[in-house]
């Protein structure tokens, strides 16, 4: 098995249309040659596909309510029992919680005013903004996601690689940067995912870990900001792993950290991983621009 | 003096002209006849002028890097002191953290090729999504406001009121409300506002509040959520308090609350206002739709 790709899959356009499952499998715009959603728990959904399997399904162009995996009788595609947020579901819960981009195709046989004609049609990147469960037509749960398209807008542009796991996989040199326009809701890059991994999602001030039902939460903060003027690298040595409520603080002048990790507006010291090489010109940059001592 | 408005004038179409300060003052989209920045530090900033006044200014169209107010020798217009994060300058720093939309008007002594050639034009929303200070080209300190074009996606309409604040000033009936589509970047309501003053930021569940360098941060969080299929109401009865860290676990069913307020899947009890009437019906759409008590 090889790498899961996230976002754009180089060469293939929006509205590209593919005969069947095994074409569009080839294509690695959707690997999985039966099921909807291609996914794991560990990485995330990275694609999935309208078919018209569920009838709790809706389509409003960009924005679906897709209907979780599971708990169907095969022969007959009726709910028989609860869907369970695990395996793909999970996964695109976990694509909820880290902005992931997921590729989504319609078939014919999905019933909306969307669907193609004939065979399926890539539809571009959409974003899991919700999810939840609730009791669909059948009477037993269900877990839904929304999704909403990712509009590019042609003044921001941001630049990030489709993130690809797995990479040991790769025989030969580095794993390829495939790099895609993508709005700023996407936030969540190897990188971040490296970062948080490497502190088990606890917060490098506070050792919080934040249990969700899609697993542990973090977030990756940047310590020199990207983006113009400041122009801070997406890198290892300029992020933290940090709880939410820190990196609200981080980023908004509440705290800063020394150059030997002592906090500075509030006690105690910064946890660094012994791996963790964090540039301390990166430090420097944030208390002299972001923090404030006087408040 | 009236009441503060935030977001689009009603009448006032992004690229209109204005003569002179007062026309523009008279307009509402820029209050001041004097201040670059229009508002306070209770309620934050609701416009600035662009005008030249600045020589760290950075103009790129959509993308604004705007210098605070203050320090500046009168005659001459040379910085000559530090800037602090105070009075007009905290205003866009709140602006920042409470999502708010800011009008951005330019003149025409403002040097950038997106000036006008006479008068002031007024060019729509910018939300601020970053501060800091830095030394300017002048070797004293500066607060930098960077600020984004609000490009609305026609596809995405939220219907947002202007926020109107001093409400007890209007001498007629209830304040008007103004409906204008924005982005779901703009998130602070008059409501969101109000349910965390009524617990002074601090969280519900926790007690926390976080403090930055723009005062206290907390969230307004929707119990039964906005939006399409759950549709619930954007009303005080619907909203908690909460610090980011408690935000993320009740969105993502790390925890419920029962119908006497008891914490599901955390230990205490949610800390609830005597005049704070929580609707026990979105509780319950939480507990069955969010929370999930088997992971």
């Amino acid at each position: 098995m090889s790498k899961r790709l996230f976002g754009a899959i180089p060469g293939i356009a929006e509205g590209q249309t593919f005969e069947n499952r095994i074409e569009l499998s080839l294509s690695l715009v959707h690997r999985p040659r039966q099921a909807g959603i291609s996914g794991s728990q560990a990485e995330g959904a990275d694609s999935i596909v309208l078919s018209g399997g569920y009838e709790d399904d809706l389509d409003f162009g960009d924005v679906i309510v897709y209907t979780g995996h599971g708990g169907r009788d095969i022969p007959s595609g009726k709910q028989v029992v609860d869907q369970e947020l695990t395996r793909s579901n999970l996964a695109l819960a976990v694509s909820c919680q880290q902005g992931l981009p997921v590729r989504v195709i319609r078939g014919q046989n999905h019933r909306s005013e969307y669907s193609p004609q004939k065979g399926y049609r890539y539809d571009g990147l959409f974003r899991v903004e919700d999810y939840w469960k609730e009791k669909g037509k059948s009477g037993f749960e269900v877990w839904r996601f929304r999704m909403r398209q990712l509009k590019f807008l042609s003044n921001q542009i941001y630049e990030i690689q489709s993130r690809q796991v797995n990479e040991d996989e790769f025989e030969y040199g580095a794993p390829k940067r495939v790099e895609t326009r993508i709005t700023r809701i996407i936030r969540d890059t190897r990188l971040s995912k490296q970062v948080k991994e490497m502190y088990d999602f606890k917060c490098q001030v506070c050792k919080t870990r934040i249990e969700t039902n899609a697993g542990p939460y973090a977030e990756a903060a940047h310590i020199k900001p990207l983006g113009a003027p400041h122009n801070g690298p997406d890198d290892l040595s300029n992020l933290l792993c940090l709880c939410p409520n820190h990196h609200v603080r981080f980023d908004y002048g509440g705290f800063s950290v020394s150059d030997t990790f002592d906090l500075i507006g509030e006690p105690g010291k910064l946890h660094v991983h012994s791996a963790h090489q964090i540039n301390k010109t990166f430090l420097g940059y944030h208390r002299e621009h972001r923090y404030e001592e006087d408040w």
